[in-house]
């Protein structure tokens, strides 16, 4: 399971800020924490609230090679941020994200293939999400088969069958795991699939009783890697827990401890 | 999800020492605490240091008949304790359990139908509890048959796929989620699906983040109904969580309160 840390994202205020005032220490601590708590890979947005998106990526990107190499996901929905964003970050970081229309996959497929960057990719196409697992997994195959167009191999391709908040589509839930699971089936190898999991609890008052409990749902049918918060400890032993059932960690009588990375 | 309150057994030491000393009180005690915890059936075990196994699962099913109407799971190997303890306990209720040895199913099976019982039914055969899969479907497929002959309904048959503790038999778990998901697949209608749950966590330091792990992957396979403790209270939530977020309960703000029993 590939854990990307959600945190240094301009929509949280004391990112805004610190991208703001150009105060590294903010994002450096929060960069330092995310990688103690487990994460694999960083999340990098601006923020919409940013009024100079490219230069305020440089930034942070550079502000984050100061402390580590850790793969980053560059996640911004403009081409020449996230062209810019990647040839700094290096290679086999994440383009975060393309969606599934074809205007979109024809620019950020092959700069994902320039800047040998794996790639997430959203079941969105012209007409939206679909409320179904079948419509997703439609745009899931037009993305897999434009990929090999561009002879990028399917196991670098992640597929996001986006999750919306569970109160206000709730439906989108199962239909979520579902595309997760069929995903699966596409071709051998397989894409992989990712989820961005806390918008599932955005609006809702037990926001981390739904984030770990989705996960563990995703996990048992087969997610690959998520995007979430690292410093949620009960998340974080959640996933293990998930993980340790699924067969993918060892199981000691320590096996907590000996999977966290603090 | 049917929830059955696992606390009636004489492996614990006060339900022991209470059908010992006859002690109702404590029975029908802990009867109410799980019935309000959002128990929908009991099961009623009365354990392996029993000198008397009839009288005192008549004594149990009994002193439980005093409080609720609730029904029952009738727990037990032996063949005459079942049949008195269903006459007892009354249609609806669950025999609780055969394996799918031919000479125990041509045992329980007409016993069910004559009390109109539906049945748990263990992934069990003569060689012992199959490693994978596909031993597991394979003895779940010769019960449903054999169900079939003695024309008993397939949804009345609850495949329980056995779940060993992760400590000592780790390479079970998943091979226990997919019995889950493909028991499905058997016939339409399927038979059911159901765990002891809290099997997978014996001999281990985090009982309770395993137990409800693995419901909730269990949940996400397709689980019918599960043997559980009602009083873990953080079990029941991530289980009530879990359903909502399979579409089977519907959101509201307060879905934990809604869902709860007390």
């Amino acid at each position: 399971m590939i854990v990307i840390g959600e945190k240094i994202n301009g929509m949280f205020k004391s990112i805004r800020e610190s991208i703001q005032t150009k105060n590294k220490q903010i994002i450096q601590d929060i960069v330092k924490k995310q990688l103690e708590s487990g994460a694999d890979v960083l999340d990098v947005n601006v923020g919409p609230a940013s009024a100079d998106q490219l230069n305020d990526m440089v930034w942070l990107i550079n502000t984050i090679r100061e402390v580590t190499k850790a793969p980053l996901a560059v996640d911004t929905t403009k081409a020449d941020v996230m062209d810019k964003g990647l040839s700094l970050a290096g290679e086999n970081c994440f383009l975060n994200s393309t969606t599934g229309e074809e205007e979109k996959l024809n620019i950020f497929l092959p700069m994902a293939k320039k800047h040998n960057s794996k790639i997430i990719a959203l079941t969105i196409d012209k007409a939206g999400i679909p409320n179904h697992a079948e419509g997703r997994l439609e745009i899931a195959a037009n993305i897999m088969a434009k990929a090999m167009e561009f002879e990028i191999d399917p196991s670098n391709l992640y597929i996001d069958a986006v999750i919306l908040p569970v109160n206000v589509a709730q439906q989108h839930a199962p239909a979520v795991l579902e595309t997760i699971k069929q995903t699966k089936l596409l071709c051998d190898p397989s894409p992989k699939t990712i989820l961005g999991l806390s918008n599932v609890s955005q609006g809702t008052n037990v926001r981390q009783l739904i984030d770990r409990t989705f996960l563990v749902m995703a996990i048992a049918s087969g997610l690959d890697a998520a995007i979430v918060n690292p410093l949620d400890k009960d998340l974080m032993d959640a996933m293990i827990t998930a993980e340790l059932l699924s067969g993918k960690n060892i199981y000691c009588d320590s096996f907590l401890q000996a999977y966290r990375r603090k």
